[in-house]
């Protein structure tokens, strides 16, 4: 079958070259006649390799030298349990901003997590507007909309909502709240590694592998050194990332294959042009996607405010849900996979990480704009 | 490069067949033009793997319709930390057997994650000799040095330990404890999938994949319904097995490239004749190497009792360390890893899990044999 045009929205497509990196060498790496996924993680050619893919995770992203950089299991539902249990101090409170889906979940996964010793977590703001299943997102929330306690033991935002299609598009004016001495904790998950960012703004950014970066399994975490050092010690210690970082996240045994594809993907980026190539591209799809939303008289809809679309999940609607289904259907047939929206608000949604090339997304809207004129 | 003798501990060798398997379809998973890692987690295609891991796992085990099979993340050690935290009530306490290192671990680790809801892990037994890093463990205990309390939340043990070679050889008459109705958790990290097990005399078995069933991860839990059912509801969903039982392991992203490595691997024992055929090639192998270790004069020596010898992990020393590092270093050359011990404890260790070939641990025994010829 023809290559797939895979607008997933994690896991998610990986660029070709390396899938091809990993399939070449499957059984035979670094001529060690075995896989890499046989390689004990003590071993000197693993270690190459897990070195190799925090080097170029802090290169790319020019990682100030006072952070940490880990490779740690369980998804971003899992950093939504050990943050509130690592960093809030027993009679203290965190503040979280919801922004979507994911920011609901963080708080209430927070909330439980924080009990546990005996701590708890505070809504700072919460764009959502309306009750239960019906709570839809638009946008980000004004600075002066975030009300942050001095106190917070930290503010946590999803800097893009993965299900509702809401970031902080910062070069359109949204911008992360201002927090004075309180730190910032970042969901960056489906946000992460397309395009430089200011890691010294936050004091810890985690991101799940599987949108932009690699295969499901591996959360990449970068905590400023004094913040990490200040976590809770009486912890189990694989809920500690004082632990991991003094391990080089080789406490336990880590998702050895997991990090070498991250490895092969970061290394794709850096002879691509980088991070500065990355965004080149990740905007101009932006612009080609929106553009067919906006562009086609009123037949779709992005429900999403202008200054908190998100680049890497766009949405929008038909005039009906049957034709929203047909949309996906006739779009299969072309190889274009992955577009229906999150099964809890329905809908397109269009994921395009990195792997995802100018020309799908333009294959894509000339795939909007004929659709459009026949069913409009 | 020739194929390497892969004596790893774990992550550890995986059958040729299910990576050349993986290696062929990795660009192209079931004719959908992209691979495996690519397919979403709620797509047909991947939950078609899934799903066959999971039932592989139970026909080949013969696992009880009343128990669950999950796929978690985090590695046994996590599990040192969720299971008290799921299943010891405020108040109340977990024994724990203690074998070897990694028993230690679920001990200090149990104890931690205990206190964090008002409950603790108690010593039933303790096989160690010496304090501090000269503890040895060279046996199981017998059934009457194990003090099980009637009130215990479980019963918790490590029935091979993968550093200090000390396996329950029920065949040799080591036996599980008896717990009456206190229900019994198995960690078999390094001891799962190689022969058939009676599943129903434990309430919860744990093990992390990257010894015989897989790469590293993923961890697979066994566990009865009304056990799990009986878990903690307050705690981070993350961390409660009830909610990986009722949503298929699928509640958030797992760890899926994982996953399909191990549907890779069962597949294939399950062709080679199952768990039947699996266990007659481990005791062979067993045999042939324990039978090198006695049969030299001395030159060998295992620290471990006989009814405690394990299958999977052997361990035995030379009469000098540089005869060891002489040993490991003249088996490199002859493409045969993975035969240092454990830094910890020294030696040298083999680990023959299912992927080892009985002639793989023959070219070993006449290496050995030549070896104490040479320097005896």
């Amino acid at each position: 079958m023809p290559s797939a045009l895979n607008f997933n929205a994690g896991p998610a497509a990986l660029p070709p070259a390396a899938l091809a990196r990993a399939q070449s060498e499957l059984l035979d790496f670094a001529g060690s006649g075995m896989s890499v996924m046989e390689h004990s993680h003590r071993g000197k050619e693993y270690e190459a390799v897990h070195d190799e893919a925090l080097s170029l995770l802090r290169e790319l992203l020019s990682v100030p030298d006072e952070y940490d950089v880990l490779f740690m299991q369980g998804g971003a539902t899992q950093q939504f349990a050990t943050i509130p249990l690592s960093f809030i101090p027993t009679g203290k409170s965190a503040d979280y901003v919801i922004t979507g889906a994911w920011g609901e979940k963080a708080v209430s996964e927070g909330r439980l997590a924080a009990r546990l010793v005996g701590a708890d977590v505070k809504v700072a703001a919460d764009t959502g507007v309306g009750e239960g299943k019906a709570r839809t997102y638009t946008r980000v929330p004004a600075a002066n909309e975030v009300k942050v306690s001095s106190d917070a033991a930290y503010l946590h935002l999803t800097s893009n909502e993965t299900i509702h299609g809401v970031q902080y598009a910062t070069e359109v004016g949204a911008t992360f709240p201002t927090t004075g001495s309180v730190p910032l904790v970042c969901d960056m998950s489906s946000d992460f590694m397309w395009k430089k960012i200011d890691v010294s703004r936050f004091s810890l950014i985690y991101a799940g592998a599987q949108k932009n970066i690699g295969p499901s399994g591996v959360v990449v975490v970068l905590g400023k050194k004094d913040f990490i050092a200040s976590g809770r010690k009486d912890l189990p210690t694989i809920f500690q990332y004082r632990v991991f970082a003094e391990n080089n996240s080789l406490y336990n045994t880590p998702p050895t294959f997991g990090i070498y594809l991250i490895r092969n993907v970061l290394s794709w980026v850096k002879g691509e042009g980088g991070l500065v190539e990355m965004e080149k591209r990740n905007r101009e799809k932006g612009r080609l996607l929106y553009g067919a939303i906006d562009g086609l008289g009123g037949f779709y809809t992005c429900p999403v405010e202008p200054k908190s679309r998100s680049l890497m999940n766009a949405v929008f609607r038909l005039p009906t849900e049957a034709l929203e289904d047909k949309f996906v259907a006739e779009a299969r047939k072309q190889h274009m996979v992955g577009l229906k929206g999150h099964r809890s608000v329905g809908g397109i949604r269009v994921s395009m990480y990195n792997a995802v090339s100018v020309e799908w997304v333009r294959t894509l809207t000339e795939f909007m704009k004929e659709f459009a004129k026949q069913n409009g």
